[in-house]
């Protein structure tokens, strides 16, 4: 990778080859961080060249990208998702130029996508026939569908709790499912017993440093969908930590090689029902373990592993922490659903929750330029969403009535809906 | 619009003008059809212009779109959906040249999104404020998203067998949402009897004739996607008769402006617990009203509305007619997930599974180039794939442990899996 310098530890700077031999700091255990060579990307890709490509996913990015040349790149159509300009909700929440990205509309229906894209590239340039990692659900969903479209086999190490939906799709992927009695912590440590085991691609997203590269693609195509004038706020759910660091990353790539002058402030939203990870900003304390009780699965996340990379993200942006209660979350679904058509899981629609929360607070300025990320589909999780529907009030359940116009009215005027 | 000429009764041939005041023939009360001014789209619209566009959704297709000018468009991507080439699937169905459209990757997960962007813009336009359909889900929950996103109101109709994750969309997009004791026929009734009675706009895919031209740009797409090469088939799932209607009309329209130089042969896919519109092509006969007795919800319909274009698509594309039992359907999620990392619902993957049918009794050349569109989310329907998943053997389901390595290895030796 000729546009890739090293790995360098984030916690004792120490320097490694970067490769898939080494994943975490030889001297210090530490998470490590991929280093690009921005003076070499700088004379290989213009704002005038990206313009002209016509490939809409991440691989439009590939400078940017901890890729082998000529990778066999996975056929799915990952990234290149919309950024849609939110005036409904924007008026709402008193914010004259929101946007919202749905990540929803990857293959595998979530951000995670660009992590996986990542591992079953590197997988299949590496010579493994097998990809493994634990997940919440949406990093395992995206792992097992990118492998099947690579013609890799995927063992997935889920928590028991994991919503039916993602666990179905791994199945309709053919993959090995091994769903655990415990928590997101016992799982990542079977799964990462067992990777060793078996020598199997290992797509930890806390452990494998590339991982996060493939999520930075997330900020890549905001700037550019945004003409390279970066937001001024990017609101975003944090759970592991993998996410926000990427979000960081992307923009502080798009900085370094002079595409964009400036760099956003993050909105790392939490539940709070966990939110290690805000704690440690809020308190200025270590990250310390967390209970795990929210329904927003995908963030749920008592032990963040990669929440050193997150920290120093949300610091070194001067950002904002926000923790949204289930309720705050479920409202923003239903919110963000019925004022822009996106619709959003619980943890999908965190950040949502959160901007709306500082917005009320008189955080953000209206006319500033803001960011909200949904990291997944609604349709990932139809319980909560029924839940959420519920609970906005009358209309957030059917009208059950036998075909006849003349009930048909009487139900409206009892209800006092205008037809 | 200057790009249509008039609405042709397809039964009687009385032409009207194209506008929302009349659906259907004045004269026998047959449908119409959209008829365009090819010679004038041929002025305005060249391969090479449409190459130069960014837009990747279907109104980059407008000249042949019956969309006045100046129409507000819905901010939804709505299209734009990827064509992957299957070769792991096509080796097993003994295709060479095979490619999936996953048009579950649309802003509210089906392809019915294409035909109800144009009814929000219709609507718009017209100055309504409120668009209402029946539909078994997925026209309904599209409609849903997209009046949300254009800041319209929805009153949906819906049968009381829709699957819950469907439901759930149109409870998130704000629709007021009215659930009918009764099948598919019964439900359309009492729509039509709202629409007229409030004056709504009416989205009913088989009225409104407009809509089948939305369903028409998945043909634009893939025309384009192959460079303009028409494929030699196109398996489709068939329910009312609107969907294939569209996609020959797509192809009928882009050779009429001479971009591609022939057309293809539909492979219409329907459940052989409800085909009437394969029926009728087979034994000769007009469409008469069968059970609605399939898994593939949004295919189940005993009355095709929009049966004599079905017909009439298939029969001038010199067709070939498919039915497949609900375990034919439910096979083809798991081998589509499983081979191409692609995820559909059961009716989505209906034309997957016939086109499994068809190949397997040697009815398509091996080096034909063939196109099966995916036309919904596995998402929208979690049952249906975890009887999929359950099918499909002892793999189809996770296997449940301790956070143990031992026992991890004790599983998979009694479960003879090769780690």
């Amino acid at each position: 990778m000729r546009n890739v310098l090293n790995a360098v530890c984030i916690d004792c700077g120490a320097e490694h080859e970067a490769n898939d031999n080494t994943y975490t700091c030889k001297k210090c255990g530490g998470i490590l961080e991929v280093i690009y060579d921005y003076a070499y990307i700088k004379t290989q890709l213009t704002r005038e060249k990206l313009a002209g490509r016509k490939d809409p996913t991440l691989w439009r990015y590939r400078e940017l990208l901890p890729i082998e040349e000529g990778s066999e790149l996975t056929p799915l159509r990952v990234g290149g998702s919309p950024l849609y300009k939110a005036d409904r909700l924007g008026k709402i929440l008193g914010l004259k130029n929101l946007y919202v990205k749905d990540d929803g509309l990857n293959p595998t229906s979530s951000l995670k996508d660009r992590a996986s894209a990542i591992a079953v590239v590197r997988a299949k340039h590496a010579g493994m026939s097998t990809v493994a990692c634990s997940s919440t659900g949406n990093a395992a969903s995206s792992l097992a569908g990118n492998a099947a479209a690579m013609g890799l086999k995927s063992f997935i190490f889920v928590p028991e709790r994991a919503p039916k939906g993602k666990l179905t799709q791994l199945l309709i992927f053919g993959a090995t499912v091994i769903s655990v009695k415990g928590n997101y912590e016992d799982t990542f440590k079977l799964s990462a017993a067992a990777i060793e085991k078996w020598h199997w691609y290992n797509r930890n997203a806390a452990i494998n440093p590339y991982l996060s590269e493939g999520k930075k693609t997330v900020s890549l195509e905001i700037a550019e969908q945004l003409c390279f004038k970066a937001p001024d706020y990017v609101a975003i759910s944090v759970g592991d930590g993998c996410t926000i660091a990427g979000v960081w990353k992307g923009f502080k790539d798009l900085y370094e090689i002079g595409f964009i002058d400036k760099l956003p402030r993050l909105i790392s939203v939490q539940a709070s029902g966990c939110y290690p990870i805000n704690r440690a900003i809020e308190t200025g304390r270590p990250i310390e373990w967390m209970e795990e009780d929210t329904i927003a699965d995908s963030i749920a996340v008592g032990v963040p592993r990669n929440g050193e990379k997150a920290l120093r993200a949300i610091r070194e942006s001067n950002g904002i922490t926000v923790n949204v209660s289930d309720d705050e979350i479920l409202a923003a679904m239903r919110l963000l659903g019925a004022t822009s058509g996106v619709f959003g899981e619980p943890a999908g629609v965190t950040g949502t929750a959160g901007l709306k929360k500082a917005a009320e607070q008189g955080l953000i300025p209206e006319d500033a330029t803001v960011v909200s990320v949904v990291t997944g589909n609604g349709l990932k999780d139809v319980t909560s969403a029924q839940q959420a529907a519920a609970n906005a009030g009358p209309l957030g359940e059917p009208i059950h009535i036998p075909p006849d116009i003349g009930i048909l009215i009487d139900e409206f005027e009892k209800r006092k809906i205008k037809a």
